[in-house]
């Protein structure tokens, strides 16, 4: 294929990648058409091919890296695995990739201190794994775990299944090392569980989508594994009843680890594609997972399962063993590959919205999707407002893309118009950067910039993400 | 008493303050000497006369005293209920006190929603209250909650006793409306329990001591109301033996909501103090308390009495009944009170420690005091390692006092080499600005600047506070 690069690209002259091999050596720079073309995309469906690759092997070698950056002046896009949805390791032109994946190691799991200390490049599902032999826990667990980094939850702030009861990425972040633009290495944070010493620099970092600096180090907080695990699964006529189940079992002072549900759309495609067994009249499936102690299980499970039939579920059925569960989980697992399969350029939005506008929000996205021709099936995390929002289109039909690039701005408006945020895990990337204005104003807005003014003077880290 | 002032005083000028009174009213703007030696000190053990001190009914109130004190340049000092261990509230000579004792309502306890609004000068005791009364939790606790406010409590991140379990100040705020130094309104974070949508200033704010902006109105994120509540106390005949029972009882899989404990020296003064009866043999105490399911309390406690007793507790008593836990409480809760009465000008130190190194702390601080010549005792959060460390000597003693501080400076200098931070849950302030540079180095520090001067260009909020 042929590369096209602008004039001046700076990343193009010999001079300035010996200075880059001569860091990470030979082996680990890469200009050649297979490694930009593999590095010119993400998860969003977009593609813009860098100028180079780098795989640095130590915070060492990516604080090199950058100090080159800083005073050669080309931009920087540190990267993961390149899951993330909203298109934030989108390279530019004349931009090098600084891939994290070749920096692997979990230097420490200390189940005395409840904590473990990562590589960015370490695979989340890898991560819960090696925890999880040690009878510890760390719970984020977003739905790419089996082979999103470490490295790009803290960068997103990823979310995952189990927010309702154990919040999010930032929540588990005690310390960070990272790289700033100019190459100096940044320590914050502590390995305490409590620190208030100054400005939150590791919640400032997390979510800030490599924008602020390149994160090497990740210390995490760890807690203990519960003991016992259980599945239920409800049918719903419709989503309106199932929001509101979802509801009344928290207020009736449960608090399950996943609170997952399925809308009328959703279990169509599912019906189409012939892979689950569905009763007919279900609009909805709520699926509950909770953990702790077996004793509380047992007794929450029938009590929630009495609750969720009173809020309307027409079946209800709760799994007495592991293999039981996973049959459960059957038409959740099922449904993202499906959708991907026969809508493999379909639009998926992750906003949230507060939990009792969940019926509104499914009830809006209908209507817009409607009024403009286009599909959508949707899906999420009930018990916390995170929907994903599924627009389905004839990707080789312009108008219809076209229809369903407006209905997300028309959707998102109305997010923020019940009080939701335009994205709950995913971030804003280049994907939602033209909507950030729609929820972020003045002040707010004048202060992001100045704090990437403030990390980021030249500009160089991960230019044209998040900001306007 | 006669009140002196600097010669350049603004807030003394009438034009200024006929502006102020314009704004807030005669009735909510002060000078006379009562009110500004009231307003002179917080609950750490110094003062400084402040010039004025206003109390202002709104947002928009504090908008427009900001407004004027940015043209005018004068100093503000943010004050919730003044008790603040790091002195974060004392004001300076040339300085506004803007109370925010009069903004105190509660707008919104969204049970649907699990989330409430409050206004900043809302005592967190009212709101854990207020919000129980609708079986919903509001988890952290601050020792002080019965008088503290909830704008206190998210400018110092405050912790807490159920940290183990639940998180700190920071992990609960969903959304933050606050008044920059130059008047303009901020809007920060959502009413989502998700959302990635640039960068974190709901956690800038959180422990930024009123340094960057003035709160104005928290969201909080709430949770069920746990149905049940136990507690157990342990006693045993050293900090060492007790310190790696706490450790056992998370590797066992348990996550109580509370693990407080108390040492030797604090047993030693309860004794002496006549109040509480104790094992003679008792050289630290441990008590726990969990929340959740009866059922699972019902099958947890007597574990952990079990593993408690084979970490080397000689004696643990679970309380069957409520009268019974607060019989348990009776030795954490009379120690606060009876340090205070014995050593009111004891130094109360708030460090935390990784969990393993907390019998090393106590070692520590120990011959650090003994070589001193300074007595100590010690209580705290064994489960999160923040420990209150108190230096006990004859405030006459002009040598004793100057020991006491030198040996500050040994231990926080010794916390930071154990991987430990110079304070948990108090905050820098006044306090620890001296030592802040021990824990926070550049870059770290350089952007902490930076992000100041983004927020306030002028330097009028809360001036010498937290940085150096």
């Amino acid at each position: 294929m042929d590369l096209i690069f602008g004039k001046d690209v700076k990343l193009r002259e010999d001079r300035v990648l010996k200075r880059l091999e001569g860091i990470v050596s030979r082996d680990n720079l890469f200009t050649d058409a297979e490694h930009l073309v593999s590095y010119s995309y993400d998860a969003l469906n977009r593609e813009t091919l860098p100028a180079a690759v780098a795989f640095p092997r130590s915070a060492l070698e990516v604080s090199e890296i950058l100090q080159v950056a800083s005073e050669e002046g080309f931009p920087v896009i540190p990267r993961g695995a390149g899951s993330g949805r909203a298109g934030g390791s989108i390279p530019v032109p004349e931009g090098l990739v600084l891939s994290l994946e070749r920096l692997t190691t979990i230097h420490n799991i200390d189940g005395d201190n409840l904590l473990a200390e990562t590589d960015p490049g370490v695979v989340t599902g890898v991560l819960h794994q090696r925890v999880q032999a040690e009878k510890l826990f760390y719970p984020p667990d977003p739905a790419s775990q089996s082979f999103c980094t470490i490295g790009g939850n803290v960068s997103t702030n990823a979310g995952g299944l189990r927010t309702v009861k154990y919040g999010v990425t930032r929540d588990y972040i005690l310390a960070l090392e990272a790289v700033l633009p100019d190459g100096r290495i940044l320590h914050a944070g502590r390995k305490t569980r409590k620190s208030v010493v100054g400005y939150d620099l590791v919640r400032l970092l997390v979510g800030s989508e490599g924008t602020l600096a390149v994160v090497t180090r990740i210390t995490v907080k760890l807690i203990p594994l519960p003991e016992g695990r259980k599945t239920l699964l409800a049918y719903f006529p419709d989503v309106s009843r199932a929001g509101n189940a979802v509801r009344t079992v928290l207020r009736k002072g449960f608090l399950p680890a996943t609170m997952e549900f399925l809308d009328g759309g959703s279990l169509r495609v599912l019906r189409d594609a012939g892979k689950i067994t569905l009763p007919e009249k279900a609009g909805a499936l709520i699926l509950i997972e909770d953990d702790g102690y077996p004793e509380a299980l047992e007794r929450a499970m029938p009590r929630m399962k009495e609750i969720l039939g009173e809020a309307g579920a027409f079946e209800v059925l709760i799994a007495e063993d592991q293999k039981a569960a996973d049959n459960l989980w059957g038409a959740r697992r099922a449904l993202s590959p499906t959708l991907a399969k026969l809508y493999p350029q379909r639009i998926s939005e992750d906003v949230a919205v507060p939990l009792d506008r969940i019926a509104d929000l499914l009830r809006a996205t209908e209507e817009i999707c409607r009024g403009r021709g286009v599909g959508n099936a949707n899906f999420g995390h009930a018990g916390d407002g995170n929907i994903h929002l599924n627009l389905l289109f004839d990707a080789q039909n312009h108008q219809q893309v076209e229809s369903a690039e407006a209905a997300v701005g028309e959707i998102l408006r109305a997010v923020v118009g019940m009080g939701g945020t335009i994205s709950g895990e995913h971030g804003i990337g280049l994907a939602k950067r033209p909507y950030l204005s729609l929820e972020v104003l003045e002040p707010a807005l004048g202060l992001m910039k100045r704090i990437k003014q403030a990390f980021d003077p030249k500009g160089i880290l991960n230019p044209g993400k998040i900001l306007p």
